[in-house]
């Protein structure tokens, strides 16, 4: 079965690679550039970028109406993410667009507009290794991950998180200080599939790792769009006979939406 | 076991009362003035409300700090709601606080904002009987009500309802006119409860009926509180020892929230 | 990308279809065989069938062992079924084989094995319509399927339906007689999928249906294995030091799992 | 609001207890016992015990039946507890009792019974610490629990955990061996709901720890019956008006449940 292209939108904040030169060392195109590159290698995927300082940051109608799946790194800017875009962006993952959230993204705007919660975690940078454990072997999105794998440093999250249950938990992070962490799931939102995994932070070269491109590649996969069906709330006549009311007529329509 | 009484608020946006005679003559203090008032009977549930057009909308700062469960009714006027109002009790369901969002209240901005999806439905207002059906026996929501209940005329709503899966499903409606409708569900969300609950348009009697009294009045109990935690992101030091990285000290740390 | 077919087993108790002409006249060659024929128009499939009569029910282990997803169609018979053919469904379900239970499976061995449940319902055989509302149009099992669609005549299934809480919800039906239920649900059990779709009664001709038969067809396209992973429960060596604790070789070990 | 006192059954297997000197140094009177004596302490509970060699385990039908909450701990002979004494107490769940599965009871026949899987999971005597962490701070079954708490040394339980999706989950385990699981969930199973908690092995003095004993309190009022609905599956006449059908008449009824 031939089918077209994935086209899969990377989008990173794209600022602390600027200012920090241990980041820049570690990704010189931004975070984003080596997520694409990672990807890219997928004959299926159709693969495009766009950051925080464009013109709407990248994130125009036009865009967004041909993107399939979008994956979302941002940090330090949460807040110059401007609301109108994301209004748009949640517009598309509700009709259909697969969403992947990255890391430091759990606090981005999108992520908390879609899920409704605080999103907030514990947290600490220091010398933690995390260890990612395969909750669920059957999913596609482990494909070819074993029953764990490790992260030598990264950042530490730990619980409560704040989130709704998730459709699918996927993955459970043990770290070296003690903590656990929720670093995988799953949530249909809408018509759209949204995929939140933790690792990534900028001054550790996470993305660089093949476990972490493995999982993102085979999330971008499990994400794909089945439909794109625009929001409506329609008045709807009745399929079956209903029985004669002189009142109906009568009765105030205004305020209807 | 000696427990508090339940602040309970019933917010009612109180506009179709004031304009439809025969809104006015089924409700004339408003639908949440009849709604307090049978909630008044249960001896544990101490009972107050508020409407729109007060300051804040009645739901100020120290009102909310003290409410316990929080319903909801409003049609009409959802986009008069101020967006600061709307955080603040956003900010209080996620600390602890139970709300009960009451037939057109799938509109409102308090509900989209918790669940994050269109929240949209089929509808329309003809003389559809809607029957109840009772999904979970088990569940306190249902106590004293039995297979179904009916309402001999009633606004319908019809499925796909754009909600997350609700974390229980406790009924299904089924209309004359050929149409069904998840028509009461639960969500956790942060700490605090949620309850939708379809029946209620404003032209008929609906809350005048004893089996819908008694699901309200239910509904109320389920949601106490049972904590009232505020939302924190700490920077929280190990619990185990870390290994020694003297690179650690040399990270950036901007942007850390 | 190339695939391998997947092989696809029918499975029909074959009883009514001897027993009553009605039912003989609908589905001459078994009511398996009828699902059969029109899952053999998708080239992805390799579609075999096997029946309560046969040898072992035609479920050998080498025949199950090759089975990707089995159908499971039983209604008058369903204590002739051996527990050990039922144990062997089981293991493979949740080693990875999808399952998808059709109408009065609902009380066969496997399904009640896998959920736990009573699997009870309320249920009807009369002159009722029934229309299957879609409430998961995003769904791989949805495809081609628009709002909902309507069965002529069918045997009428009612709520309570003694179910856990599905993983998704698909379909919910509407009966003219006044009942709703829940009649298209998933759920993953260890690393098998699992769908039950109610139409399907014996004197109806359901299978010859065109939504019918591309809700099947769907669905066996949606619980195709991803993995086939065999239970084990491994005494698992330490992947970080452990403090020494001169007591652990006195520990009694007789019990062990 | 006065309640009756909640009839509370603890069932221990009680081998290891006479079979290992060091088990019994630490449960005198049985696991079972040390439980039920600090459940004793809530004036609110009615306390029994039964154990695996007593007639019927102890578990008749009448004991069943006036029991609210069912508490069990089993190990090494879980293959002794008869077929018909766990479909007497998988009866009774479903109807509306509660059940607490403490530890190694996750391989119990009652709990593979009702989850329906394979209920396997890593595990590894020695040396471990435990930290259960809080993931669920609203929920009446961690009351009184804060961010985690620790036991110092316990059996290790690793993921993957082959159980359905739980509805909640409670706590996650850390360990120090590298380890995490879900060693606290909860699953609503027709009206009985189940809860189980990961602690408990018999060569440690898990028991006596007080935020063990505060979990275990909590869940037994958690899982108080709301509800007691035998198993039914009633042929039910219509509620609304169907079309006349002169073939009804002719249809075969055979095989009818």
């Amino acid at each position: 079965m031939m089918t077209a292209p994935m086209k899969t939108l990377v989008w990173g904040e794209f600022r602390h690679e600027k200012k920090n030169p241990k980041v820049a060392e570690i990704y010189p195109q931004g975070i984003h550039e080596t997520i694409a590159d990672f990807l890219r290698k997928e004959s299926e995927f159709d693969v495009f970028t766009a950051f925080l300082d464009q013109p709407e940051h990248g994130l125009t109608e036009e865009v967004l109406a041909s993107t399939d799946v979008l994956l979302w790194w941002g940090h330090m800017a949460h807040g110059e993410v401007a609301d109108e875009v994301v209004a748009r962006v949640h517009r598309r993952v509700l009709e259909g667009m697969g969403l992947i959230i990255l890391h430091s993204g759990h606090y981005s705007k999108i992520f908390k507009t879609l899920l409704g919660t605080t999103c907030s975690l514990k947290w600490r940078e220091s010398t933690d290794k995390e260890r990612l454990w395969n909750i669920a072997p059957h999913h596609p999105i482990t494909a070819g991950i074993g029953d764990y794998f490790e992260l030598p440093v990264e950042e530490m999250y730990g619980e409560p998180f704040g989130i709704p249950t998730p459709d699918e938990l996927i993955f459970i992070s043990w770290f070296t200080g003690g903590e656990v962490f929720r670093s995988g799931a799953t949530w249909q939102r809408g018509n759209g599939r949204i995929f939140y995994f933790r690792p990534g932070h900028e001054t550790y070269p996470t993305y660089h790792q093949p476990e972490v491109q493995r999982v993102i590649s085979n999330a971008v996969h499990w994400a794909r769009p089945t439909v794109c069906i625009p929001d409506i709330c329609p008045n709807s006549p009745p399929l079956e006979p209903l029985s004669h009311d002189t009142e109906v007529a009568e009765r105030s329509t205004e305020g209807l939406r």
